[in-house]
């Protein structure tokens, strides 16, 4: 960055240094972001009369060129620079001369990456919204299309009671409800403008934060400028965000796992979704949903890292903080994959009556049977013990599917797996994503 | 668990399983919760008529009793008991007889020990929230006393620019006011009642989930029962707001123990809170900064556990479920420990305005002298090049105090160390938790 | 801690401080390691004088007599001391009077706490690693008996190629030899004695470390005093060595849970290692394996605290580090409960022949049939695709046994699953757990 | 991966399915791994007769012409392959034609890859350790030139004891030290060759994994063909040995940013190692040293990763493993990174000789007194209280040099600080590093 300090220290920077220290690599992918928190800036500064209209007409005009040039993938400028903000502005610089040295006045680096942070994070957390959106829907859609399909239900992994395959599919789509929710607070709460901040303390030239939020659509500026520097909350509930959504997804991941596994049969994923081996001729993978199932660990370690970094960090700004990208793109990128195969690998997913009718096997109906005893007065300790002792509850035969079929209406409640319970929910879900966070 | 599966595997549990899978020693925490839980099932059990008057009177009036005991500190009735909720219906068998038989109706453990939790977070986010509302008092009201006692303010851990000790204490009441809202955010979203999913797929028996919503309080059932059963979110999510808190802790912690330095020598801490060697017999150390500086990776590492318990689990309930409460207590204990000395340590500094004074050096305002060229016209980078050469900043004399008081006044701004930007921010925060969450 | 510094702070210190900076209550199970290491304390004052023969005759009946009643289960005598070792010097100055004031002679805090923790983590990496062993010996048992009973081995959760029963179980006995290794690594490393080094700087006395670390048989003394005491390698060490443990018990646990699944079936789970559902009269659960299953989180969480915890401290020691305690502990109490399961639920499995064999389907053999191929000179992937499309390879039949056994004869081979390379592996695995660690 | 499994899948895959699965963008870095490991398994196929001495010299032939493209440093030549290994595969083909359809004989992608890794361990481990020593030399280097000159040593951050800026620095170099045994006990464990095992099971084919073990100077071959497909305890311990690496830099980094700020003032930073701000004309930053200290978090978020994702995956090999490479790769840069700054930033550190001396003040010398009281035969509580109390602490005077030269010739002892202590701890530092890992 040697033309921002190349007066404080004129020698230069060592080359490991320079190397350790630069990062124009990874975070050219806030190139629009920086542009147009520049662009917010520019305006603000022509505003309260800091720059002249003719050199805010000169920075907008340039600042807009190089905004579309990075919107159609131009990589850095100078792959040299140190990082994203300074092969902007040196570009901007070469491109329409000294307006440009104007541009940073009343701001630092503090406040501008963390501007631009905000502004990703909003972004990132909307599309990320979107994509949980198509996700509900596909999960949705598919619980619709099965949803009096009977198949059992399980805890601790063993047949338990029945339930459909629609009621099965819809609490994913809940689970991705919560993540939506969470993602449109991360947004909103990212949605407030340090810039005016400067490096720690305000500055004593005469800015206007509010015109800067006010110009990005932003709900407020930061109440005090050293928290608006050294802040990362946001970027790291993002992250958290992120980690949430990709457990769930790894919990249906596992799901596919086991029913397509020969000995479940559940379900026969389509070949475009599946992948071969190697060196065994027969073998047909559910590799999607199995990296689906490992991806979670990248949102746990992402949000690791980020409160590992910040913990014990004095005040304001420091360096450390660089590394804060490293982890939200990575998290964010995790999450954005992995939710972009979920509608693919759902509509992919071919669910298979007649093993799930094979696996409604008659254990699953020893709750209804206590049930009833209940009903007769019998108290619910009793009636749990004689159905158990009832039987040999080892080797059960196949149920009567007209028992399984009563069984899911009488449990036609709220939460439950009758009709009008799954009709409820996929009314309450579609609403819900109705409209766009 | 002897009695409430006797019937099915009547040989009994092999000592090392039982030892292994028990947890009453542990989670005897959650026994109001559960006896509160139960109480409002109950309710509920008599309002649709699966129990009598009579029955529910008694277990009533049985469930108070244990529930007055455990509010004065009964430890687990059986302390051999599997777990808290085994404990409690043992002991309500013991006490009233039959009618503790009929409790479970309708029930199960899974939607049990749900239910359990999220009276636990609930009331642990608002116990959080109000423990961060004193440690914001505290933080405020240290800020309002020294909220123009200039101090330099500090990035990459160098002097930067002269802001008051007030403005730099109040960054810590904003960070905290934001865990404030996620707290509370957390407990609207905890107060979600799954009673009624029953083990995973709710029950034939004709009960009401929102009657016992109704009773506790809470906003709402939960759409679907698997995910009713399943749903950890909750739990993670207070454990993520637990270590942003603990987080925000360690800075101030890690700042204390700076600023205690003899070569910062910034603030005195009252003897009542340090420590002493037990070899080096000069010594007073800020052991309590210390351990709050330490304490974040704890909330760390129980955040970090249970989203990797949580990875990869098959719908609905399993048992791995069981170890979130060590997690989930862990981060509770640890944020709430932390919070519950800030009042006391921040009472026990004493800013030292000497010290501070003897570091306001004249660079702290070499970014003024380059904001006044600017404002005569001279671009923003040529400005900051012509103040980085205009003399070595190698070797600063002390800035004149006037000139520090003078560089406050013109940052008197939104954000700002200024008088009436300190007042507004003061105004804001005391606003912010004039009521309880 | 009033006795060790009250000279220098004598006002006291305020409860909300000794609360939260007080241990007691969970260091205790340190008291041992502090008895013993201030035995070889004394042997080693005396030997050079320090300490005259009748003072160390009185501190080591002392001692001794402290060291007799922890070993008998004694709690802290003094539960409101600060810490273990401040209980443990205050009570043996009420029994033994003034030569207690002379036993910290030369030693501060801070080597006395890394002492206690190093002969820990010897303690505990050797108990572990007899764990493992017992764990390994019943894994290799269990293999010995099932070595010729075929089941399909399986990649992705899809049938692959024939393996036997012994040769799956034996690959966790060779992961469990590599933790064996591990901690008897991690308990050589730590055998290293920092006592001496006083607070951080040695001491004036005319101390012999040489003399403690021969004492407690440790095979060196730190080069260093800074690093001596403030080095916690060895602790983080062996939360490694403990999450690496749990992750393959983990694994185990999975697989027991997959197995008695209905859909698998490939093992029965004995009562007395199962559990009931306190709902579902029909229930049996896996619950041990699933708890195996979940309980690797608890090692990952120890892991990423600990080292947050040590993060960007300074020289040389910072009460920071008194956390490391409780991380350490829980490392290791979830390794030896988890292994302590191990045994007895590893010979709780009863496989099913039937089952097995059922799941032998043909499609396990494909990859055999592309390598006769490959034998009469067809380029691999020549014969990768023709035995891929020489049939349809999505509902195979039952495989012929007498082929399945052909496979696996034509594999025996090293690492293989034919008799003789299972019995070089069931003797490579014996021998290497003949002698302990 | 068209050609792996076409005939079984022969509609392709869904574009979103291999874009997620796909991973040649990343993987790329295992190229030359993979070609060394093809050659191993061409030698020994040749030697047991599986392919023509023809067609090997032919394999041979090809991927040396591709390893020596790739050490020049060629990318892939295929950016469409899924991943590495196809990508090679397939230019091997298009180079050489038929030969390469047999070069996968008795092999499986999962013996394979998991080869790679374990070359690629071995690779990493010896080329961090090597950065180790260089690391430790430049530190023991700047201890050499800097033994004699005396600081305050800190505990708590508070002035303890006088020691030397040597005595201080060798602290790090035995920390790493430790690091350089751990990374060669990484490197051996590694040097164990899967090949072989085939996907999980090994090959009817006449393999000799010895003969592939040998080529590459492995030390061994895995006991169990399962085990050696699934285990990624290597990936894991080197992940392990990079956290540990950065955290001891982490902590480098925290007193290089404490020593350099104007308040310590003990360090100046060359400029050419420091960096300046956009906004402050008059700022100089140790922002390398801020790096290093919040680069630590990396290290722990990939092992916190790599860990979940092990946790509960069942036998043998599942897709989620392919996600190790990126949790490896980032351990072993961000560790290889910081160690590539060490030697220049610890020459970039000069240290101020009158800040060090005007921070020894006298109560660095109060244990000093203690000592001479304990021989004059006081006991040492009653000797600390004592000097305690002798005088204010409070405020204490600079400390005569020639008192602090006796301190630290007083303590010329095992560990201490004195002048043959360093000199035999020099001696040991550069005996160990004196022949490479």
């Amino acid at each position: 960055m040697p033309d921002l300090w190349a007066a404080r220290l004129p020698g230069g920077s060592d080359p490991r240094a320079r190397a350790f220290t630069g990062t124009v690599a990874w975070d050219w992918r806030l190139a629009a972001a920086d542009l147009r928190g520049s662009l917010a800036h520019v305006v603000m500064l022509e505003q309260v009369g800091l720059i002249t209209p003719g050199d805010a007409a000169l920075l907008k005009q340039g600042l807009h060129q190089l905004l579309a040039e990075v919107a159609s993938g131009a990589g850095p400028w100078n792959p040299d620079a140190e990082d994203v903000h300074t092969a902007v502005e040196e570009e901007l610089t070469r491109r329409i001369g000294e307006p440009a040295r104007r541009l940073h006045t009343g701001r630092s680096r503090n406040d501008q990456v963390a501007l631009d942070l905000h502004l990703y994070a909003v972004d990132a957390a909307r599309s990320l919204a979107a994509r949980v959106d198509d996700a509900i829907r596909a999960v949705a859609d598919a619980a619709d299309r099965c949803q009096d399909l009977p198949m059992p239900g399980y805890t601790h992994m063993q047949r338990a009671q029945p339930v459909t395959v629609g009621h099965h599919l819809l609490a994913y789509a809940f689970m991705l409800l919560r993540d939506r929710e969470r993602l449109a607070q991360v947004a909103a709460r990212s949605a407030v403008s340090p810039l005016g901040a400067g490096a720690l303390a305000t500055s004593t030239l005469d800015l206007s934060p509010d015109a800067v939020a006010q110009a990005l659509h932003f709900r407020a500026v930061y109440d005090n400028s050293l928290d608006a520097v050294s802040d990362r909350d946001f970027v790291t509930e993002l992250a958290f965000a992120c980690a949430l959504v990709l457990t769930h997804l790894s919990r249906l991941g596992e799901e596919v796992v086991l029913w397509s596994t020969r000995e479940f049969g559940f379900v026969t994923i389509d070949d475009a979704w599946a992948t071969g081996s190697s060196m065994m001729p027969q073998k047909k993978n559910p590799d999607v949903a199995e990296l689906l199932r490992g991806r979670a660990a990248r949102g746990l370690a992402q949000l690791a890292g980020l409160l590992a970094l910040q913990k014990g960090l004095p005040m304001a700004y420091n360096r450390d903080l660089q590394e804060d990208k490293g982890y939200l793109f990575q998290a964010h990128d995790a999450a954005e994959e992995a939710l972009a195969v979920v509608p693919g690998l759902v509509s992919a997913l071919h669910f298979n009556p007649t093993a799930l009718s094979a696996a409604l096997t008659e254990d699953v109906l020893a709750t209804d049977a206590a049930d009833r005893l209940v009903e007769a007065g019998v108290p619910f300790r009793e009636a749990h013990g004689r159905v158990a002792t009832s039987r040999s509850w080892d080797q059960p035969g196949p149920a009567d599917p007209s028992a399984v079929a009563d069984s899911l209406r009488a449990r036609d409640r709220p939460m439950g797996p009758g009709p009008q319970s799954i009709a409820r929910q996929l009314c309450r879900i579609r609403d819900s994503i109705a409209r766009p966070v």
